[in-house]
């Protein structure tokens, strides 16, 4: 089932992805061990200025010479009206408080980076892989960033929306199924009707595409990824197994909160970024629970929780921290990445052939 | 990976189950036909009195001499407000007066079948495999269910939910994703965070459980199959995949609905019964998504729509009834049962040995 048609296009040797995780877990040193290991590394850039993008991809080449990837954003330009603006900040001022922050979040002069000069930066980079979340590029710029020499993988958590990166001629779709940590990629139809598991997703996902599927959401071991290559996928990501390696950048309590989740652990919420994604359940996701509709959309209401969320991180007080993580966090594993790459493709190895 | 002891102990060939789906679907002839093609037929009781149950096991078993299954629910005795049953009957008034109803729902006497009677005529019936949805049972009905010669399954949601049953002396647990079509068996704990999919759920609940594991939800294929062994179940139960079938009870119209769904057909509503169940996407679920939160708990608001959907039933009118269906809907297939079941297990041959 490896080497397929993806593996050898990207030049990876195993059919595992590191998926790009914002937020400072997909360290360089994270996404290098990941690639020098056989497996595709991924870079998070989605929130970084085009100078943080050049310093960080600058510092995973310094790491390795195999092919990586980098992910970024599709997003619209953000306008929140002043009435909304003024009702998350005082639904946010009671944890400020707690935190001991001024009780208003400032408004920021902008909620993102210019989605288009991360864009261009990224084309002027030129990784080996470029891949994006929450939106479709349109055919000019991927005809771009093939001319740059990138390989392009759009995120995908429908049938709809991969045949809309199929279109704009993405090199390969990656399925998110409705079990993945974090930001959902979502952005077409209805919400719910697009939480697809990948059980169900993966077979349709690769009957109506011709270009090659990576199967991500609650993967987490080496039956998991043999599992979405039966499902006709062609390579797995894996975003929650790679967050407790000591090379992830993220804090040391959230690191533990995953390694104690269960199954149940988590569910999808909006009240941290204006986005759903899935996280650990805590106070500040039970709390504002009712207000799950009225936060605003992402990026303005990831941008009035930033400071909240920095010093929740700062004082280890994960009862304010965004603690993303898939289904599968439960079969989590401390061990350094390369080592990990190594156990799951030993995992696969034998549960391929323990089936035949 | 199979035979192994989940088949050998219920004595089927394939590791195949036909998934108990109550509202007609699953005829004694939908149930003898998967059977007796190696299958576990699986016949859905649970809104039987025990007289109409023992006539349906009877035709069942007038039908085939192989092993085969019947499944209840567990259910708590309701007691809604008056306040509750006259805000569900307002709701329901002007979709009644669409059906040619009067406006009025009658409150009926009872709103289900008394669970301990239909329990009671299960032991005395006997069937090779007695299964249950929706909550668990004690210790002592299961020895009793047991003495009487059944092999008991309970449904779980969650890792917590299936301990439960193997608590209470279950021979195996289904373990239902979020991808499954109908009615969510969760039973403990918050539902959003039990709504996990099988490619997470599967290997968490193999991990904790002795007992052996059955996976339900979106799975279609023999892929799917195989997929849920190699991630450690011992069987698949399919239900959307069978609705189809010419021996399935369900109207033309609904079979239809299921043949032209994708991958992003489905939700899930309470609106119907008034317990969280998925199916494809329509004017009555859309209309009543605002009191989703708002309908009585299952079985009132089950029982007070029951001649509304019986209505739009007769009538053929899909925008009234309820369109259960799994995310799997997609890859829907119409062929005879016994042939549906040969295919299956072609494709899980083929691609267990396209693995190893």
């Amino acid at each position: 089932m490896f080497p397929n048609a993806l593996t050898a296009a990207v030049g990876i040797e195993s059919p595992v992805v590191q998926a790009p995780m914002a937020g400072g877990a997909t360290t360089p040193e994270l996404v290098a061990a990941v690639s020098n290991a056989g497996g595709l590394g991924s870079y998070a850039a989605a929130t970084l200025s085009p100078a943080a993008m050049a310093e960080g991809m600058a510092r995973v080449r310094g790491l390795t010479d195999r092919p990586f990837g980098v992910n970024l954003f599709v997003l619209d330009t953000p306008n929140p009206t002043r009435t909304e603006l003024a009702a998350a900040q005082a639904r946010l001022a009671p944890y400020r408080a707690a935190l001991g922050l001024e009780p208003e979040a400032a408004v920021p002069e902008r909620f993102c980076e210019s989605n288009r000069a991360q864009i261009e930066a990224l084309i002027e980079l030129a990784p080996p892989v470029a891949s994006f979340t929450f939106g479709v590029l349109d055919a000019a710029t991927v005809a771009r960033l093939h001319d740059a020499g990138s390989f392009v993988v759009g995120t995908a958590t429908t049938v709809a929306e991969a045949l809309a990166w199929e279109a704009c001629g993405a090199d390969a779709v990656c399925m998110q199924g409705a079990e993945a940590g974090g930001h959902r990629g979502t952005f077409l139809g209805d919400f719910e009707q697009s939480s697809i598991g990948l059980m169900a997703l993966l077979p349709q996902a690769v009957a109506a595409l011709d270009v090659p599927v990576i199967a991500a959401g609650g993967i987490m071991d080496g039956r998991g990824i043999a599992a979405s290559l039966l499902l006709g996928a062609q390579a797995a990501q894996l975003g929650t197994a790679f967050l407790c390696c000591p090379e992830s950048g993220i804090h040391a309590a959230w690191k533990a909160a995953i390694l104690e989740a269960g199954d149940d652990s988590t569910r999808l919420t909006r009240v941290f970024s204006g986005r759903h994604a899935r996280g650990i359940v805590n106070a500040f996701m039970d709390e504002l629970r009712d207000d799950e509709a009225a936060v605003p959309a992402y990026p303005v209401q990831n941008a009035l929780t930033g400071e909240l969320r920095r010093a929740a991180t700062a004082q280890g007080r994960t009862d304010f921290m965004s603690l993303w993580a898939g289904q599968g966090a439960g079969l989590a594993r401390e061990l350094p990445a390369a080592e990990l790459v190594g156990v799951l493709e030993e995992e696969l190895r034998v549960a391929l052939a323990g089936a035949g």
